[in-house]
């Protein structure tokens, strides 16, 4: 442990000690990693000497106490806010700020033009994961590989790591992905809840039946992702489209029974009818993909 | 195995040889249960007598041949139409049609007005997985409880059983409710999907990364269920509704970014913007449960 600390253990910044950013610092300073903390509302940083974090006065003078700069601030422009006046030159930024595509490569090449190599990372977990081994926490990364590879180990220290890219916005882009997934999946699970509300079962009898019945087709997005690769909508189809489409007035009628508005999963029936008026019926489902391409018959 | 057979493998109807009727008598067969089939069309029945299947000329000498009558046929209306007509004194009826939650409880008492036990079931697989141990199918039961403990073992033979109560429309809600809540987890996969579309990422390295979150943030559905049961939206909250709300700017923007429609993921956003505006931005989402329900404020 302390050869480690003396040959490993890399002093670093974070610029941001609100909710993530003092996680990541607890979870760095935990490991024996000298912190310099900066935030913007000083209090938030000082909470953080007791854990044994050096308190920086300004944001310039955080990035000049370390060449590894992590930021982890509320959105892109409070980012530039934080940084602007501060000398980036030789400085390894690290940023853990949730944006788009669009910021991270933006930010990417702003940073690199003030002499900085840049990775942009989005954080998959919430302040309690962090720094927790067995959380299933993890970041994903992309922009300098140089950075990533040489910093791996520090970066590793709060949450795994994914490098998923010399594109800057690739890893906003992973995120986003994601996160937007889950948002469709609670829509669903807030549908659920609200057609047995009305019912004599309890919640936490259906849960698991719902996070079982969730986990166990969440698979069927490898199909997805096979039929997408190869263009192929109707390969190893099991339940086609046009089945489908007539599921759904199932869905409709018992939403209707139950006095449950449908208003969460018209959306996604109304594609998948459009789909199928195109005349992909005996096809799987995955082709609506094209559909959600607003870009669509516009560049052929 | 050969007392078995002789001892406890009763025999049965299946009235419907479609894909899922297919799937069953061929799974009871397989077991050794003596299966009489019908199917509107003969041809589809005939087909199971290689397997072993007797083909009944009529749905009503089908009823008459055995007790215990499985129907598994394409909806609510095709199972009256079949029925019309049979004698159902002193028969086990057990529904595998999929229908809603009022069919299933109407269906009971037309079943039981004319002197039959009924059960209600939704079956929770594909044609491939019944008759298969290892796939994790599932069926549905609700209604007679007598009917489904006397006939448990024989009804366990194509795929795992879960009762869920005596009112006959439960297997249906139960059922749709999953079905409902899985529409809205392949909304949001197919919206991931097309946000990387454009870019230079192979479908197959991202549904992974996609299976894997979906599989972690399902679990949210247990903390939703806890909050339900004692109506304290406020319980355990890590990312308060605020909060979410903040960050579906960031994913509405990503859509634009990659010119994708964010129409499936727009109503629960909307649904958590009106939540909020009601004043609930401290507390987690599950609140919006409430705005689904149509009679809301109607009954108070
Ligand atoms: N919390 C989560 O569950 C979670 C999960 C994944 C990713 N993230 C991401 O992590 C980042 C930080 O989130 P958080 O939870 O720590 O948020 P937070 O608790 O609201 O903290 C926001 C931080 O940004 C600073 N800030 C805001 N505007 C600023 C400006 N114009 N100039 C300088 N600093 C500014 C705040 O400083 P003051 O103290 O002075 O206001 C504070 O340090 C966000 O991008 C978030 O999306 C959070
Ligand atoms: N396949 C699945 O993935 C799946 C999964 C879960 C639940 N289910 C449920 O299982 C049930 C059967 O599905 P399936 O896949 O077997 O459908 P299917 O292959 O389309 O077969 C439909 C069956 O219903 C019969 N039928 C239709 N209208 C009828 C009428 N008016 N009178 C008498 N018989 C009639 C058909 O007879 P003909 O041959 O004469 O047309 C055929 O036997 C449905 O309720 C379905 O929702 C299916």
């Amino acid at each position: 442990m302390t050869d480690k600390a003396s040959t490993s253990r890399i002093p670093l910044t974070v610029l941001g000690a609100g909710a993530m950013g003092t996680a990541l610092v607890r979870a760095w300073l935990a490991a024996g990693h000298p912190v310099t903390v900066w935030n913007r509302t000083p209090a938030r940083a000082e909470a953080l000497a007791a854990d044994g974090a050096t308190v920086a006065a300004s944001a310039a003078e955080a990035v000049a106490a370390n060449r590894l700069v992590i930021a982890c601030l509320l959105d892109d422009a409070s980012v530039g806010a934080a940084l602007d006046g501060t000398d980036l030159t030789g400085r390894d930024l690290v940023n853990l700020t949730t944006g788009t595509p669009a910021e991270g490569r933006a930010r990417a090449d702003w940073a690199t033009a003030r002499g900085a190599r840049f990775l942009d990372g989005g954080i998959m977990a919430v302040p309690p994961m962090i720094g927790d081994a067995d959380s299933g926490a993890y970041v994903f990364y992309s922009g300098s590989a140089a950075l990533f590879e040489e910093h791996r180990d520090t970066l590793a220290v709060p949450a795994g790591t994914r490098f998923v890219g010399a594109d800057a916005g690739f890893a906003a882009l992973h995120d986003v992905a994601l996160l937007s997934a889950m948002t469709g999946m609670f829509a669903g699970v807030m549908h659920a809840f609200a057609l047995i509300r009305p019912e004599d079962i309890a919640p936490k009898d259906f849960a698991p039946l719902l996070v079982g019945w969730l986990g166990a087709m969440s698979g069927a997005a490898h199909q997805a992702a096979d039929q997408l690769a190869s263009g192929d909508y109707g390969k190893g189809v099991v339940s086609n489209l046009a089945m489908q489409v007539a599921g759904n007035a199932t869905l409709l009628r018992t939403a209707e029974e139950q006095g449950v508005s449908a208003e969460l999963l018209t959306p996604y029936m109304a594609l998948m009818e459009r789909w199928l008026a195109e005349g992909h019926g005996a096809e799987d489902t995955t082709g609506v993909v094209e559909l959600l391409d607003l870009r669509r018959g516009t560049d052929t």
